[in-house]
């Protein structure tokens, strides 16, 4: 069994983590920390996890948690890079899945996060989590940066046409909506349903920390930058993504269908869907799965690709848990073989 | 024109009475006031109002206050009691929104609110608003307590029958359901739409503070205090209470439908359904309107009586515009003349 | 492996109970049958099912049917009773997770469900398949009874009352709120999501098939039938019952919360939460498990239970699979492990 | 007073077109059509209405209809352009609120309608009604075909962009996002709550009936007819429509905000928000305003255009009233000056 900690499990990703980690057959959660729950049962702030989960939160103890095989963090953003080195020290392997460490460049990352950083040594050695990519350097990695939600739906969506370098990198496009557990478990009233229930609004339109996420990994494939425009909308629920991607192709006579299908044909959470599907949220509900489909309206030279994924588990946990599998040597699939919930 | 002034209007109570006042033929909104958000434009702050409220937040300044006809407050609980005694000092007449003065007995406030009262001297003067029992007193009144909502939807729906001695007031039951606008537009993890979107919940099961309101209100009628197990819960949606009244009948051959369209037969807002009817929230949504129902299944010796209102509208500000219609002499439906927003 | 049939599989107790028995370990689903859908991939009709269930809808062929070691029905009322008896002569055990076997009484049965009874001859051996009362009869049937959702919650919420005596049986309140799911996946305007959403009402006043359902089964304790008023309402959202009961004590120092945790401390799916608490319908989300919480409110004789489940899991589909195990040995929560989904 | 006939008011426009006409203080609503309901009060099938609508629902009588000076369509496609003529003769004015006279070239309605036109003598005099471009046609127009609900709020959006000719026409985005009223009250299963709630998806990717609209209406602008793609979602919620619209700038240096302003200073009915502001679908709830933002993120030359109605409102019955006052010579916002329902 592999022992894990987690470091902040009081808000949504922390509960995902648990619901997940509950009944993985090969993990035993070995802490769950939170300074203001400190002492109170888990299952009693989640009876959700009634049964499941028997341990209390308890302090950030540095002892407990470098007995940890692993610590996942399912903290704020600048965390994880507090305590990351004297674990990383002590030999326990991190997943953090905050921003800490998904932007290589530092000053980059200070920039859009409006911090220093308190352990830019480490973002050299920090493997970016996306297993459709990085999957060997995960498995040996000590320290992953666990992607973001958006990042992950559009990566994802957008990876196979620059790979194949079909479209023009200089205008891509990703419209993208989230259920409303992107926005975190704190008291706010943007987030309130009364505010946020029944209607919908786009935020972040002038710049939203995921676009340097997506545009540095996008990056890595082409060799440069791209050109994207990011527009992320709140919709009036609770979970899934779905991001509506434009690109423009260069060429003609691409069979996207294929290339995406080729892609991906080994890789146990991404679905292409047949040519012509329309992929709805709830079909990936509580699984790690994205699903794809491709579309090319009336033959034209713009591809509209649709790419959903559940933002707390694919977009989060699951894939948290994945990059485990990973780094452990497990099934990659191991605990997360579960079926969307639908309706 | 009437001259009011509103008293913290960054809530769902304030918004909505500043709704109904911007179009209202007989009203001008000499001030809002909020300390946190003076001097930014009321518009800018609910861009649903833009165009029609042109002013800004100011602090709540006693001169502009006291040069006012009318004062609402639509404050949290134990604001209203500081200044009500100044502003009645000056002439002004007061409408709360909020609960100061809806228990006429000090102790039993103080029990259930939990502080001293301010004013206690003001509570023999203060006239519960409910039009449907009140209106003569609210016509010639200076300080008027404006209902609570699940005590508007319960009172109205249990009336006619108290009234009429027919039902054993010894076991009322009222379970009460009510939209998430009725937690108020405070920054709460309780009601985000993460937590209480697509999903639902009893509270205050041990006691909430509407209890003692209807109660009271009832008690006038029976001249006692009538025995009534009442449980709210928490609907996945934004606007509307349903109340589920339940009442045994001390003899059989009683005709409830007559009883209930005679009793309110002149009544502008409450509106007797067909025998067999089933009220939806939304046919009263942004209305001030009461629309109620009875059934008497099985034939048996329960009756049920199903009551809706918009919590916002019947339920706070829509009642407390018909409370300023009746006290100063206009009709009473006046700016009040809606029809529901459904679907 | 057990060799199990669903006849019926494009509504949301099909589906539901295609989530479950795709990952049980000890199930092979070998057909899937619906006339109109036949030929077609089930995970086309449903891609939350891709990479789980890769077989395609079928007609309903007896010679497939008859091979199988139990047929699951998930179809509407009165189409189960058609051909069950050649199943069950074939040596084929059933599960009916509509109302066909529910009624003991025949006459009882066609006066509600406005048909005649196909096989009468049956309804003595159709076991009622709420393990909580009936585990060692549903062991050795060959024809169970899947009990309603409203059934489930209201039972399991008045059971220890009405088996300790301490309550009066002749006015019990069953006020029932459901998700818009228990409605069924057929088209209809009346659940659409903009009649139904943002809006709230209740139904079935006059007279609802579930209450000679929880009468009967409540009958079965007390020896006589019980006085039950049975008010279902629809909650603008999907899944979830909360059943909220009254009923009013006989007489005064029970420990409620010891009699219950005493009847269900054996219940693998019955979860009694610590006095006070306010269960949520969204911590079974998924799971076949109920939760109750018992409450006397400021400590009178009428005493109020809340009970929660997920109307698709352990109101349909989660209890067909409970009873599917105790049919066929078992471990009772085999393939049922779920921790809920929420938020 | 304007006597006016509603043809199928049994829709969701249909209601909506009653929820204004009753209270508008010009017009008398003299008869609403409906084979299905004829004989049955409307407020029976619509609460909402009691009190308000005291007419019965009448099968569509030519006698009755051509005594009205306005008829007004609420019908599925392909219903007016059946009678419409016969109604001009008799010099009763019409405006169609769905989409029969909407495309001026009859093949490509065909083409995308799937029927022969009817009536295609008539298209030529057929207005579009888009005030904020036809304002003066409009009101000597004998028959307005109401604009559909997408392309209201796209070409709204769009409108300054091309007539100041700053944007290559040739790669417009339309990324738009509706609520499940805009699919209508006919019974369906895609429609149903616990189908499309709490869930979200792309639809009509492939081609949508809105845009040969969209596409002639800018059109009209251009000269030409620009390149579009438009991609169309189905929002958890029941009313509200937000464009995301994406074009590239030509040339650097164009103030977009003077440039909205300045177009739209006189138009009642369209309010451009403030630099930066992001708007929200109930903030137009229930009203005939169309709500604008501009953003250039970065700096970049994509613009980001953010433009919200209430699809049942500006998208539909709202904007038929709007019509109709300007061609009866009401003032334009008659019966309109509503003040968006939010929360």
């Amino acid at each position: 069994m592999i022992k894990v900690g987690i470091v902040g499990g009081t808000g949504y990703t922390g509960v995902e983590l648990l619901r997940l980690l509950a009944v993985h057959p090969h993990v035993e959660v070995a802490a769950v920390t939170s300074r203001a729950e400190s002492g109170r049962a888990v299952a009693d702030l989640f009876p959700s996890l009634r049964g499941q989960i028997d341990i209390a939160f308890s302090e950030p103890d540095a002892a407990v948690l470098h007995g940890c095989d692993l610590v996942f963090y399912a903290t704020p953003n600048g965390i994880a890079m507090q305590s990351t080195p004297e674990l990383l020290q002590a030999g326990v392997r991190v997943i953090d899945l905050a921003a800490d460490f998904r932007i290589q460049e530092q000053a980059l990352w200070e920039e859009w996060y409006g911090m220093s950083h308190a352990c830019p040594e480490l973002l050299p050695q920090a493997v970016y989590g996306l297993p459709e990519i990085h999957r060997d350097k995960i498995a040996s990695a000590s320290l992953v940066a666990n992607p973001g939600c958006y990042p992950t739906a559009t990566i994802l969506g957008f990876l196979p046409l620059l790979e194949a370098g079909v479209v023009d990198p200089g205008s891509l496009i990703a419209d993208c909506k989230s259920g409303a557990s992107g926005a975190g478990r704190g008291a706010s009233v943007a987030a309130l349903l009364a505010e946020c229930g029944e209607s919908f609004k786009a935020y972040g339109v002038s710049g939203h920390r995921h676009l340097p996420e997506i545009r540095q990994v996008l990056g890595w494939t082409l060799g440069e930058l791209p050109g994207l425009t990011f527009t992320p909308h709140l919709l009036p629920m609770i979970r899934g993504i779905l991001a509506t991607l434009y690109a423009r192709l260069g060429s003609e006579g691409v069979d996207l269908q294929q290339l995406y299908e080729k892609r991906y044909a080994d890789e146990p959470f991404v679905d292409v869907l047949p040519s012509g599907s329309l992929p709805e949220t709830r079909s990936v509900r509580g699984t790690n799965r994205c699903q794809i489909a491709l579309h090319q309206p009336q033959g034209g030279r713009t591809v509209v690709v649709l790419s959903v994924i559940d933002n707390l588990v694919k977009g989060a946990a699951g894939q948290a848990v994945q990059n485990m599998n990973l780094m452990f040597g497990l099934s990659e699939t191991s605990g997360l073989d579960y079926v969307a919930l639908s309706p």
